[in-house]
């Protein structure tokens, strides 16, 4: 355990890549797609228990996402989950964490964690986030940067600066997706390194440059902070609706004077779609990833997934197919070629042009 | 109407060739896989409705496809079933029927046809038949023998003599399923044609046949038609127990004088697999062949089949994918190629060395 250390698990998404298994009511956060048996905001929580207690973890997800998520960490204590009454992106959200962090301990530091991505080496992860609390503790609000293995045209990247510690740097700065050449000279050039959307900060430290940047979010969380306990609900949705829309890379991090970077390499994954969920599964002899009683004659690298919920027993049988996505679900069947994985989204485009709002 | 025309329907089949649809308790005839929205049998017993009116047709079935074949065919008089003990091959079923309609109507005149098959004109069908049964009215046993319209290696052939009549010739003889070089010849000859397994013969002429070459059967028959209604159906099984499983091509066609064919070209499918179906369905502009709410995004030449009871909607999404089946049923979801629809019994074989015989 590490004393003062609050985490913050953002689990506000609703992403359209795993459809048919996500869904708005669903999303991917909530859902057992990596090679964990539960689902990722759950082995989320559970990674970094042996760094921060559940009494100590808090949940940020929509309030449309409340009860579920709550199901989904049925093991933390209802206080723990912070009900955002509209989305705001991310700046609002972690100001109001922020602010709830400081009613309980004047001097905790905060890590900020997405809620569904995978690691491959939990231990590596935790001494990743050790060090970026230690340098958050100093008062530089400070992310983990992430060493490429490849020439990632999907990630933003942070370029690196001088040696602030041992895998410790300064922020030079932010770099939005590159390019196919651009990626290729950043895997190139050491000084690149995938930004893992994970930040960390000295409470009191957010909450000044919050105070700075955004003084309406500031007095309006004062104010709320100041109702009796039963008026606050009303009240923060009140605030929300007039909440800017902003992300705090924008409206905070790219307006601090010093930023620090933690370089790790931890088997991250954000589990952008199928392909990765693939790619991450436990796999037969001929690349297939499928339930045990699955039939599969002839066929290779393919990913079977029957999350089915009506517990009936069903047989899949796959015969020479190779590198497909079979996707069940209780109200929907998906069939698509892994290497086009991403063109899931033009399903729940065109089952939305149909109207058909309960299937996205 | 043919005065004194008979039909015997010949629903014993059990096949692999259409799994998941097709079961052991729930046979190809029974499934509505053809174009027409009905399952294959009801179409076989509509198509000769002007020909043969339900109270002389007959259905010879396995006793424990009984129910479901009644269900099925539920405009017909319960008398019109013939359900077998034991699935003896064609000859003892056919014997049986003979004996049946002999004893409704000495003049019958019989025709037996499949209970699965395709007939894409079926005026045509009815000329065909009209013209065989004339010919076996004159006492020789006649088979319809189909113009091949590919060099096809799956079907037996009829070797064509000389001419009887119009469309109609000597059988000179049957010959086994041919090799590529030789169903090119059969297919260049003009004396070749599909077995297209139906056949038509007088009652009076069956029956002599029968007691000629297959004398115990013949005698149990006789002794069976002698009991009273009551016991006639244990005597039937324990008949059957003994009877011979022989094909009436061997036990009496072989042994014949003289046989002749008709030949015709009606648009005759055996409808022998997924990929068969596909060929008869409705199609998109794409060649897809599926149902009216599926998404189907960049997908070419597919068939897909969600033959699910539950009455549960769901939506079935194909993207990127080319010439595959995909089919659903209440226990199990198939996937392969169309050009190797063949290989679905290698899912049935898995699944029987596996013990899963409530899966085939």
């Amino acid at each position: 355990m590490i004393p003062h250390l609050y985490c913050v698990v953002l689990a506000g998404g609703s992403g359209t890549r795993f459809w048919p298994a996500s869904r708005k009511s669903m999303p991917k956060q909530l859902l057992a797609i990596g090679p964990e048996p539960e689902c990722l905001i759950a082995a989320t929580v559970r990674r970094i228990e042996a760094l921060c207690p559940p009494e100590r973890t808090l949940i940020a997800t929509g309030v449309h996402l409340l009860d579920a998520t709550e199901r989904a960490l049925d093991w933390l204590p209802r206080s723990s989950f912070l009900g955002e009454p509209v989305a705001k992106n991310t700046a609002p959200c972690i100001a109001w964490a922020t602010w709830a962090v400081l009613a309980r301990d004047p001097q905790a530091v905060v890590m900020v964690l997405p809620s569904d991505q995978h690691v491959a080496d939990p231990e590596a992860f935790r001494r990743a986030l050790s060090a970026a609390v230690d340098t958050a503790r100093g008062g530089v609000i400070t992310t983990i940067g992430l060493e490429p293995t490849r020439a990632e045209t999907g990630y933003g990247y942070i370029e690196a600066g001088a040696e602030l510690g041992p895998e410790v740097r300064r922020v030079a700065r932010f770099v939005e997706k590159p390019d196919r050449a651009r990626a290729e000279q950043y895997l190139a050039s050491g000084r690149h390194f995938w930004n893992s959307g994970m930040f960390f900060f000295r409470a009191d430290v957010m909450e000044s440059a919050v105070r700075r940047h955004l003084p309406e979010v500031a007095a309006a969380l004062d104010g709320i902070a100041r109702l009796p306990e039963r008026e606050r609900t009303e009240a923060t949705a009140r605030a929300f609706e007039a909440f800017p829309s902003v992300s705090i890379d924008y409206a905070v991090m790219e307006k601090a004077d010093e930023l620090a970077v933690v370089v790790a390499s931890f088997g991250w994954s954000d589990l952008g779609s199928w392909q990765t969920a693939w790619e991450l599964a436990e796999k037969d002899e001929q690349d297939n990833a499928a339930p045990p009683d699955a039939v599969l004659v002839e066929a290779r690298g393919n990913l079977v997934r029957d999350l089915r919920s009506d517990g009936r027993s069903r047989v899949i049988a796959l015969v020479g197919v190779e590198g497909l996505c079979v996707i069940e679900t209780d109200d929907a069947l998906l069939v698509l070629p892994r290497e086009q994985a991403q063109d899931v989204r033009k399903v729940v485009e065109r089952l939305q042009a149909r109207g058909s709002s309960e299937r996205v």
